[in-house]
């Protein structure tokens, strides 16, 4: 006999597709699912099904949008954008309520191993956006990694001519780190970057 | 600015209703199924909906079934009945391959805190199973905590008068563990090891 009627066992293979989950945990998902009442499954699959019929992406910064235009580009001035890898980076900044500027989403960074270079991210998109005027700052928020970095400054490159001004985020020591427990490239960030006070 | 937008944040909202998921799991879930094609989340809501319309519970023992008698009922002799607490404990010992008998699925465990005497679970199924003759042992598989305890000495105390060899998995589970995490040694030397009660 197998072990799993089919759709327990399909259900258990679905839940195995998430990030970081296993035989065991998807399992207790399965569970779970199998516990709920048919309306609260009913919810759950049309929270699946919705995700992917209403998110879109906005056509003017490329982040997460229900409509062809995101809540941000409707109401904030255009003159400070931050230009991030992908949508999840702006929900990451926004949950700050520091940053008041637009963003502009790269979908991805230049990457020549993956074979993903200048003209497979979005970078057409942001040099559009500058061309129309009153851009005042672009401000680099892609990950401190290679990548990262790279698309850094090869948009720097195409948009510091420009005559706009076009920072990064600050590298250093977490706040709240013991100095000897932090990681010896952000340490040694951390004394390259140091401020004068 | 709300930091997501609605279809995203509901589905977080599902995501957090599984074990052991966390606002920020639940956020890895979601994206990974908002990079699914159409026809993967299609699959996966489809899986959710299926489990709750096709899984039922077998008529005989109450383990999950897709037709009104399981697969093990259809296929097995029923004089050796394995008494469990919940269909998941039934997969964790199909796992073994090692019993080749029918099970009794009670649904519950006698737990007087939580207000569950012996009239809550299938304890009724069980005699009338055993009325109908040719039973001749009953394995109880119940977990080795206070309830599951308690009750195998209930059903013991009903059973063994009736001339029916009532025995109780070994203690090669290690106490205090979930019938369904225990490791597969164990679980498998606790069912060679079984004490006549």
């Amino acid at each position: 006999m197998k072990v799993f009627i089919e759709p327990i066992g399909k259900l258990i293979n679905e839940f195995t597709k998430l990030p970081g989950v296993g035989a065991k945990t998807a399992q207790r998902y399965a569970y779970k699912i199998i516990n709920m009442t048919e309306s609260e499954a009913q919810d759950f699959a049309n929270a699946i099904l919705n995700v992917k019929k209403q998110v879109k992406y906005c056509t003017i910064c490329g982040n997460f949008s229900e409509s062809d235009v995101c809540d941000v580009c409707k109401n904030r001035p255009a003159d400070v954008i931050c230009v991030v890898k992908e949508p999840k980076d702006v929900i990451a900044i926004e949950k700050l309520n520091e940053f008041d500027g637009v963003y502009h989403v790269l979908h991805g960074t230049i990457s020549p191993l993956d074979g993903i270079g200048p003209n497979d991210i979005n970078i057409k998109g942001l040099l559009e956006r500058i061309a129309k005027g009153g851009v005042k700052e672009v401000i680099m928020a892609t990950n401190p990694d290679v990548e990262g970095e790279a698309t850094a400054m090869y948009i720097t490159s195409l948009v510091k001519p420009l005559g706009i001004k076009v920072s990064r985020l600050a590298h250093g020591i977490p706040v709240g780190t013991d100095l000897e427990y932090a990681d010896e490239v952000s340490l040694a960030r951390a004394f390259v970057d140091r401020k004068t006070l």
